[in-house]
């Protein structure tokens, strides 16, 4: 099977009509974009790598979704609604069942959204997966990192802290009861990006980022470039952790350990996100509208770094967020 | 050095203005683009993998210079305006002295065409570059690979060949002088975008294509798309060479070997593009409007496939184009 022959049965995917907005798709130099007038493109792009981040036994329709999920992730944390996406995509073999179920994952998400591929590239080379992402989202609109103010709230959605539990199992660190381990480990592979959330929180939070590094890493962000710091209840973000409601939950490790995972475990892929307190019923609102569960843990302030209160918080802890060269 | 110090130092050059339709560029969750009304966005995104693409002693800078050069191709052959891309970079190491001369390659070249860094992803791994690129067209104005029709002039921009030569000769397959090696080096090192070529030809060209895996491949998409076949004229072909009007030029492997180095020798960044006979007056204004060399090399005809004519095409020789799969 040749590169091209490749693209095509894999791909190609004939027959399909082009997203509204998508004038142009696979097949020639460049794909062409036409957003809605008074709409602005939100671009994203990310790179996964075998071993850094997938494990070379995740399952290749995980991750096909998982490669598609992270992007749509950023226009989540947006509000901008998904559009279209190209694929940069480096294997070491033509392998067909390989791409058969890479391909499945993918586009099952991507129909989900209303995501169409648009264009891409394909090498032999060690897996590597690039996906840019584009979305549309009205002109002025877009949620950003900036606009936190003190006295705003502090708030998350789903359950964090998962993923990191299901990578600590599988790198050997931990022991948990299968069952347990099946159910983070879903959350590891398939994390589910927060677009409805997004958008429906537009106008209505004042910031957002999606936690991908880990919480305080990723909250770090916003808050720096809100020029604001901020005080979490540690009490609140322990509740984060999705296992602890499982049957098994005794077989956790210590509630210390929990809460940096929740704090610093990274690949969650939920929004943070910041509003008004006189918002709040505005905030529930839109996270029942999307059936997303959200969580105040909480409040911005002035004074720069995040304070942490509550039962739980040990201060011998570093709670580092991931960095790729740190 | 960290991630974040990383992109500080390297990418983010704050104090320069974004440029016109890129409203919000590195620091957030998404990239913002505000195309022009009238305008449709040209996407393109191309992954450069060690190795495959370029030669592990190739110069950081040079290699900056040709991530982006490759994707603006891209945009050359659709006849669009540059506006932004997004970088998507695994890196073995944070070394200084590589990040400081890839990304002066890089910003050099986008500077010259306006392009603006819009946002991008770093991580550590094997040396991978994923760059996606947006330019801007007007409405319905694409050069696109379907509209050549029979009777249409078949047209290249340059040179073709010389980057493989290098290529042969870098890899020990022949021995060329020193000044030689200098100049056909240049040309697979730092390839040349025709931008103002593809702006230049909007309205002229019936059908354009970018060479990259050589060039009876590329053609071949091209015809294919267009629903027609070709006969190329081998004299005026292999005068493509550019190796062959150097001092040393006898020191130059046979002439079916120069052929096939024209004919499919890959990593030219040149454009193929059709224009029915009665443009050949504008053809060559365009041309020269932007100073860009074009040679008329065949015809689009109704038989599918391309036959060559003329002295030097050796019926034994598969002339293959670049497959990653093949």
């Amino acid at each position: 099977m040749g590169e091209f022959e490749l693209i095509d049965r894999f791909f190609l995917r004939p027959g399909r009509p082009a997203a509204e907005g998508v004038a142009l798709g696979v097949g020639d130099d460049c794909a062409l974009l036409a957003p809605t007038p008074g709409q602005q493109l939100a671009i994203s792009s990310d790179m996964l790598l075998e071993g850094r981040h997938f494990l070379p036994t995740v399952d290749p329709d995980s991750l096909g979704h998982k490669a598609l999920a992270v992007n749509l992730s950023d226009l989540a944390a947006c509000g901008a609604r998904p559009l279209a996406f190209t694929l940069a995509l480096a294997l070491p073999a033509a392998d067909e069942a390989w791409l058969a179920a890479f391909s499945r994952g993918l586009f099952a998400l991507a129909d989900a959204h209303g995501c169409t591929l648009a264009g891409g590239d394909t090498t032999r080379g060690p897996l590597a997966i690039c996906i840019t992402v584009f979305g549309e989202v009205p002109t002025g609109q877009a949620l950003l990192r900036s606009g936190a103010r003190p006295g705003d709230d502090i708030w998350v959605s789903g359950t964090l802290g998962d993923a990191r539990l299901a990578l600590e199992a599988l790198r050997g660190g931990l022991a948990l009861p299968p069952a347990m381990l099946a159910s983070v480990r879903e959350r590891m592979d398939r994390p589910v990006p927060r677009l409805a959330l997004g958008q429906a929180l537009r106008g209505i939070a004042s910031a957002a980022i999606d936690v991908s590094d880990g919480l305080l890493g990723d909250l770090g962000h916003l808050l720096r470039r809100s020029g604001a710091g901020a005080t979490l209840d540690t009490v609140a973000a322990q509740a984060l952790l999705a296992a602890r409601r499982l049957p098994d939950a005794a077989a956790l490790p210590d509630a210390a350990t929990q809460l940096e995972y929740v704090l610093a475990g990274g690949d969650d892929y939920e929004l943070a996100f910041t509003a008004p307190a006189d918002r709040r019923g505005d905030v529930e609102a839109a996270a029942a509208t999307c059936a997303t569960p959200v969580t105040r843990i909480g409040r911005v302030d002035t004074e720069p770094g995040v304070r942490l209160v509550g039962d739980g918080a040990r201060a011998d802890r570093p709670y580092r967020s991931f960095d790729h060269f740190g």
